[in-house]
């Protein structure tokens, strides 16, 4: 074991930048004051910060997973615009009695969630900045670039009455795989059912390769849960979204082992909830699967990777079935 | 006192982009899943972040000055390569029993800052992105976007032997300022000789306006002192560089005072150095001002704003009146 103390910072970033790749847009990359690049068109950016204790937890760690779930969580936001990736800034404090090694396979976590985009999207995603200190707690902060042509951009706002709804990659997952860590429920001991839910917690898998295919009208990264993010698009659009019970039923149905599981666990505090309810409150309010939702008219087909779970209709709220779907997903602070 | 847990979180955002500026190169800002701009040439891009108990303390904490330490941090570096500034995306991890005014206020500080870049150098820098999350720690992650014409970023590595070596703005008063809090002084009893060390450790003010005028042949945001950064700018350009002590006694001057206030509050410890010892150290080693190092062809007149500090020669290592200085600025991690 070899502690980051021991090292210097830029024999460190030399150690763990070994796998960043060349890309043609890069004019200056890491070790000036600031990156030097070419997007073409319109430049597309986003930022989101994990903090231990908050975002993930010591204990459940695992440093590779870390560093997918960091760059996925940035990457979806710039593919739900429609655009490309282009490059990676990324803000990292870590204590400096921390092992290279772990280090080391953090940025490997970033760089095979960015090759995973690159190979979807056809494009290179480089680290072309960042920051690096010591601190007690890890905190990784991420900003992700992208391009998109002129006018190509998909909004929140573009839903239109009369649209479908569609879903790629899935919701509830990461979510059920929450509960699993907060039931007791480790990686390692899970079983082969219920394990994959504890993956897509630790290291969202989002489906950039289901992008290239959509016509949509509007389109949202799904990281705060289907009733909130699916609000948001009602609320830019103007319109009002259906959500099909039955359509949602091939999302619900693999949750429900591992609904049994926590609600056996959670018995002992007398909690009263039937497994459907559990797995379909994931399934509503469960974000971190990063799955994208996006209408599109309801002539066109949207190509693999989509699957249908509703409708874009007019008013101004999300409905299951009918019935009023509360906006209940993810939110910091208070409501 | 309103705290951040009794307001939603979208309900907060507008509460602190209330002075968001527009400006025409934004073409989608805050509330999709990531902001679309139009950048004119090539991007500049740059992250940094400040975390609680590493960068600063709640103890010396004036969220408004945090504020604009956030951002000069990050300006600075996007101009240090003579861009211009094109927007700032803003993540924040905040406790939730915050008030609402003080986050405000951190906020008034990061345009505060903005608005006196944009003035300096004739654009708008508004937030067009970010992330607010609830944390026990307060951490700050800023990335800066600019712009710069094709062929003309500033870089570390084109010093030419015979070329000036000049300084926008200062150095050492940051670092004199941090000793002053260490050594127990406060901004609120400081009087009117030390307090503006203080001021500058807590809120430094690059010269941004300074930036206009010089035809550089390197630059560098002296972020982690003179003696570090210049060895930066020695490697990458494959230069050696000499300081002058004389050039360099307006800096060091003004901070004899303060030398002696630390040098007294440290006696009982038994440290021995002389006030023209810690004020020089000051001036080599500590960064946080946010001045600019320049190189600049010695027959061009480097322009209002610039004070020539020594020169770049043949050889690798920095120099003062001929002896080596080692580099020995801040650095995080080891050695």
């Amino acid at each position: 074991m070899t502690r980051l103390s021991e090292l210097g910072e830029s024999h460190i970033i030399s150690r763990v930048l070994g796998r960043n790749p060349s890309s043609t847009h890069v004019i200056v990359g890491p070790g000036d004051d600031a990156a030097v690049t070419a997007p073409e068109g319109r430049l597309v950016s986003t930022a989101d910060m994990l903090v231990e204790n908050e975002d993930f937890t010591r204990e459940w760690l695992d440093w590779q997973k870390l560093g997918v779930k960091a760059a996925a969580q940035n990457l979806a936001d710039v593919c739900a615009m429609g655009a490309v990736p282009h490059g990676l800034l990324v803000s990292l404090a870590i204590p400096d009695d921390t092992d290279i090694a772990d280090l080391e396979a953090l940025y490997s976590g970033l760089f095979d969630e960015a090759e995973r985009t690159g190979a979807a999207l056809e494009c290179t995603v480089p680290i072309i900045g960042g920051d690096l200190s010591s601190s007690k707690l890890i905190v990784i902060a991420i900003t992700a670039l992208g391009t998109v042509p002129e006018g190509s951009a998909i909004l929140r706002s573009g839903a239109q009455p009369g649209d479908s709804l569609y879903l790629a990659g899935t919701v509830g997952r990461a979510a059920a795989g929450l509960d699993l860590l907060f039931a007791g429920l480790r990686r390692e001991t899970a079983g082969p059912e219920l394990r994959p839910l504890i993956e897509t917690q630790l290291a969202p898998r989002p489906d950039y390769g289901a992008l290239r295919v959509i016509g949509a009208s509007a389109m949202i990264d799904v990281s705060d849960g289907l009733s909130l993010d699916l609000a948001r698009v009602a609320t830019a659009s103007g319109v009002g979204i259906e959500l099909d019970r039955a359509l949602l039923a091939d999302l619900i149905d693999p949750l429900l082992p591992a609904a049994e599981f926590v609600l056996d666990a959670r018995s002992a505090n007398g909690t009263a909830a039937t497994a459907e309810d559990l797995a379909l409150s994931w399934v509503l309010d469960g974000g971190e699967d990063h799955g994208f939702a996006a209408s599109a008219p309801s002539r066109q087909s949207p190509g693999v990777g989509w699957r249908r779970i509703g409708r874009v209709r007019t008013g101004h709220d999300v409905s299951l079935d009918g019935t009023p779907v509360p906006a209940s997903g993810f939110s910091h602070f208070g409501k």
